[in-house]
């Protein structure tokens, strides 16, 4: 059984990125309910995710969204972020919000359309390029609703050829990172649907093409943990956008929902190589739908941050042993020993030890800041996914 | 074998209602597209509504949606829909889209939250007066997010008193019809989730209270039409909302995801004496959000009479005698044999007999309504989910 | 926040029937596969009982299933438990393991078929008095494979008409708990598929039926909890069958699959009154596939204690203050710090102050029972589901 | 609009491999209802399928399960199957019924016990060579109940390894099929779960190695369509193992469930150049549990006929026209007029132009085949999963 000094060194180099949207209004296709405080410009959206950093020293980067946070000058941005202690990230493509786009983009019949979603891609390269940015997140919202709305082959062909003609265009350490998701917000099929899609058309661009896996982007029941080992197996694993979920894409808190299947993900990670490992980009993407945005990532990262503590745990020599003994039982009875191991003690003395607050969700509560923006921020159009 | 000279006269009592709804816009959370066209006003939704049954003769009343249906004066309104051969319906409540309902309305634990929403509530059973409607529709999208955020017991109880303040202000003739989902817009737990508590629900209010089923309010794999026959067995079958579904709440239209369940279906509505019965109320409640509004209605008031006249073929004696043989294919054929029966030219023909337009979709394009709305509706605010 | 001595006498009082079948093999349709040592007779498998009891207090009944377990002389069988310390519980009756059963039971479109399920039931009512057991519990396997194999609400009907019959001849003291699932064995509609059902059918008996919730049977993504909250409050729930899923009705060990699941499912038992309360019959119901048979039965049973002394440490006062506060954060986090307790050593420790073993699981295996009953059980027909 | 007409010649290249198993009784793991006249011997196993061939022409070849079809003699077998009109299909191998499988066959921890089942397939593909077949189905039980039972990346690799053995055996003109499947029989994670699984391996075993897609083996809401789809586009789309569900893999009778699923993948075999062409191998995988074995199969290949031909119907230009107008009421309505267009009578007079009998179902209940099997096949052990 490990203890946590163990895994202290390893468990200290954990970082995620947090999405900027988070700090925005979010909601149901029924009704968006406003925070008071909400930003109102992508720098207010930086500053609340500097406080999660600052407050828990997880997140030090803050991944963007194209056009949401559209700004004139992306490396001011970059020197702001900078100034906060954190850095911007991983640049996420819209191609779900314009007009143009209702029969979808990269994959629209209409070859102006692609060309337009082709475009706003290499637009992004170009603020990844003036933000340092690493990745390209791309999230297809194209699909059709009703069986022959479209010819499902023709709009993988069209993918292809689209993501081809953006892949060409990333500079030399910059990647793609192509997610995939079962559905919603096409309601008959969506055009990059699983894991085994989005790694075609991985394999297809080229080594800097990676698939991104969101934990709530799978078919009811569906063993995350082991597209998780799979993707890691074959090199392909770019990133992971936490969440979690009782039904469908439902963004909650990552940690929420099924903690043991965050565990059992984690192990997968670490087991796999994927952590350390800076190739594999951890990120939030979540909706604080009713509850308050800042404290919501706080209880996130800290949740991804306690639950890797518990997969760092795992005794993995004494798991292989019950594993090749072929006795479920005691191999079961490993992972659940570090599951259930109380590891929030020790992470707090961690923290402490650090200069960080014991509890970062209180001590958030307790340094005004939230009635401070919420007295700042008067006036304006608060940040939502529009 | 049943011909369709058997159930032609059966079969012209359909009588499906149209939600106002239908004909604004619509979406998901991540847009909502807008059409050319689209209403701005009741009236004019209740225009589209109207066109629909001109077309199809099946569509002889309009719900209304309140707030989003709210006008001065509601006789008016009604002289309105009659002048154009189409009556008022259901009144649908809405406690999702203030301010106050964040956290529930009829669930809330604030007594002045839940006060509130029980007025809404007799604000409707008002314009139900004024409306002529029978049936008030409570959906309620009260729930939580978070396991712990409520307590689900103690919402049961306030739902209880609370549908008992609303049940006790309906007038003679009037009804409550409940409505249960699945998920959505909550996320963790729903207070209506099943017809079990919609109908625990409605035993307590009293007799004239019904269960709302709607058709893609279900866990995957549920056995819809079980609960239609088990719902009417005990009397408590109020009425549908029909739309399809491949995932979730998808809201595609009736007929267009498994059209063999929506036979299973009206099987066992016909079979369970819930057609021909003015008490089981037959409605639309769909999203067009790829689709023309208009031609969305019309193909699915369409795709139910298609449907209900293959369910009434059913040849209810043989299948009796196999069914009681324990031949589990004899039966079985003579179900698929209804539902693969083409009815199509004699339901044209029947059409035309009637002074309809043979094909409802085809004479919708080519009645040039389209074009006139689209020129005609300029400027002012359309109709959508807010 | 609570602590362990807070709920150390409450958490005492608990009591897991054990199922006799669980020490018997079991398998899929695939295979099943024989473990050594496997019982030959309803002794020897409430011999295996009394162990899993002796290693852990918790176990102090066993359910029988007839006709698994028939024997000449219910008494001697009530003796010779009782000489092992532990008695005779719930009676399972079986109605799929007769040709006669092939199309249904109690449901069956056969009167004779039917009387000789309902004699099935005298017979286990009969037994009952014997063993001096209070619940019979019936799980039907009815249903159907295709749609229009028999008229589903027939079979209501019946069933209806059987359990009226069934139920009359309860004793004093006597309950009938009936037992709801999703599907399997049959595919197409169970005829009781869901609590509603079970519920209306327990309502048509009278007051001596409940509903009996096995966690395994449910569709994908139901909220279990909420069904047990609801059948809690309106007094009718009557037993747990506890097990665990991935999938569908796995059976795996309770707690294995979803252990945060299994967490708010015991809060809403103790919130409800469902806890301490005999009439809550809480019950194991599973299969040991792959690992032990004993071993499995211990864990399960200690992941049951665990889980219920982690719901239990919920500071109730401090959630509904939260909850009442509509603050979902510190809600769930107080939902959530009554997780993260580790009670294991709390645990250990209460067992060794009873003169139990700190650590069952390896109780059992430096026990040598199981070298024992596999050098003593040669020969005879190991126990299994036929 | 097409006609029967414009289609017939290409529906008359149909032919569907049925399996011998499908003659022998099956169940659940609750019950196996035996059926009387159930074959004792591959031949008579054989001797059913020809019937069904007799009857309806359509099922020319019969596949084989190792070792439940092991003869001494396979030429002899293949001769035999000749003399009845059909020919010896697909090889199936089997590595979930000996006690050395419990823990897995081809990724079990043991290498011998890996070796093992290495040499089952060696002795396969032998089989194959005496049975002229050129197809070597593996569909793997492997997997695991509990969350680290066993490293699921270990058994990748295993597994990697052991086809890799396999894979250089196969001779000229053969080929290995992978099935994947969801879950079932084990019940924490499978070790081919999905099609991006399989098709990863078959990259990696060569040319000769494809994906077999059983339309059960999927979770909840999957477009299976769209794998077919995708697998057709990149040329490793192997076969088809037919059968329907509601649930899980309930290998009920195709077509049964959700017969416009079965159209939509009909549509996209067609449209992917998946028919006519030999190398995509379309077969039955069913269990007639309540039906009669040899009437369930007969209606199953007239239903996939009846099925094709609907699909074969669909208007590809005008489909084409509609979705390159992003029209989906347009485009869908094409795909709905094919599906609903009765081809019942055209087929029948096809069949009987063939010299077929028009229903084949009554030809066969009118032919007194079945009543001679149950005189004739008394005694021995009649067939089933074992």
């Amino acid at each position: 059984m490990l203890t946590f000094s163990d895994i202290a060194a390893t468990l200290s180099t954990l970082a995620i990125e947090v999405p900027s949207w988070a700090y925005g209004n979010s909601g149901t296709r029924f009704k968006v309910f406003p925070q008071k405080g909400t930003p109102r410009t992508p720098e207010e959206k930086i500053a609340d995710a500097a406080e999660v950093n600052r407050l828990t020293g997880l997140a030090p980067t803050v991944a963007l969204h194209i056009p949401w946070d559209r700004v004139d000058d992306y490396s001011r941005l970059r020197d702001y972020a900078q100034s906060l202690g954190v850095r911007l990230g991983t640049i996420n493509s819209n191609t779900f919000q314009e007009e143009a786009y209702k029969f979808g983009s990269l994959c629209h019949p209409d070859p102006k359309v692609r060309q337009m979603a082709i475009k706003h891609h290499l637009d992004c390269i170009e603020i990844m390029r003036q933000t340092h940015s690493r990745d390209l997140k791309i999230w297809l919202a194209d699909g059709t609703n009703y069986p022959g709305q479209d010819d499902m082959c023709s709009r993988q062909e069209r993918l292809d050829d689209s993501l081809a003609q953006i892949y060409t265009h990333l500079a030399p350490g910059q990647r793609i990172v192509l997610e995939y998701k079962f559905f919603e917000p096409a309601f008959y099929h969506t055009d990059v649907p699983d894991w085994g899609t989005s790694l075609l058309h991985c394999l297809a661009m080229g080594p800097a093409a990676f698939v991104c896996l969101d934990t709530g982007h799978h078919a009811p029941g569906t063993n995350i943990e082991f597209i998780v080992a799979q993707l890691l197996r074959v090199g392909r694993l770019g990133s992971f956008d936490f969440n979690s979920r009782f039904y469908a894409d439902d963004d909650l808190m990552v940690g929420a929902a099924d903690p043991f299947q965050l565990f059992r993900i984690l192990h997968e990670v670490v087991r796999g190589g994927g952590f350390p490992n800076d190739d594999v980009q951890l990120m939030l993407d979540q909706c604080h739908n009713v509850e308050n945005h800042i404290a919501g990532q706080i209880r996130s990262v800290v949740n991804v941050q306690e639950m890797l503590a518990r997969a760092l745990l795992i005794d993995r020599e004494e798991l292989s042993q019950a594993q090749e003994a072929c006795d479920p039982l005691a191999a079961n009875q490993v992972m659940m020993d570090a599951f259930y191991t109380d590891v929030r003690a020790d992470l707090a003395d961690w923290r402490v030890s650090r200069g960080l607050p014991a509890d970062p969700v209180k001590a958030f509560r307790d340094s005004g800041y939230q009635d401070r923006i919420e007295s700042e921020r008067i006036g304006g159009n608060q940040a939502s996914w529009t």
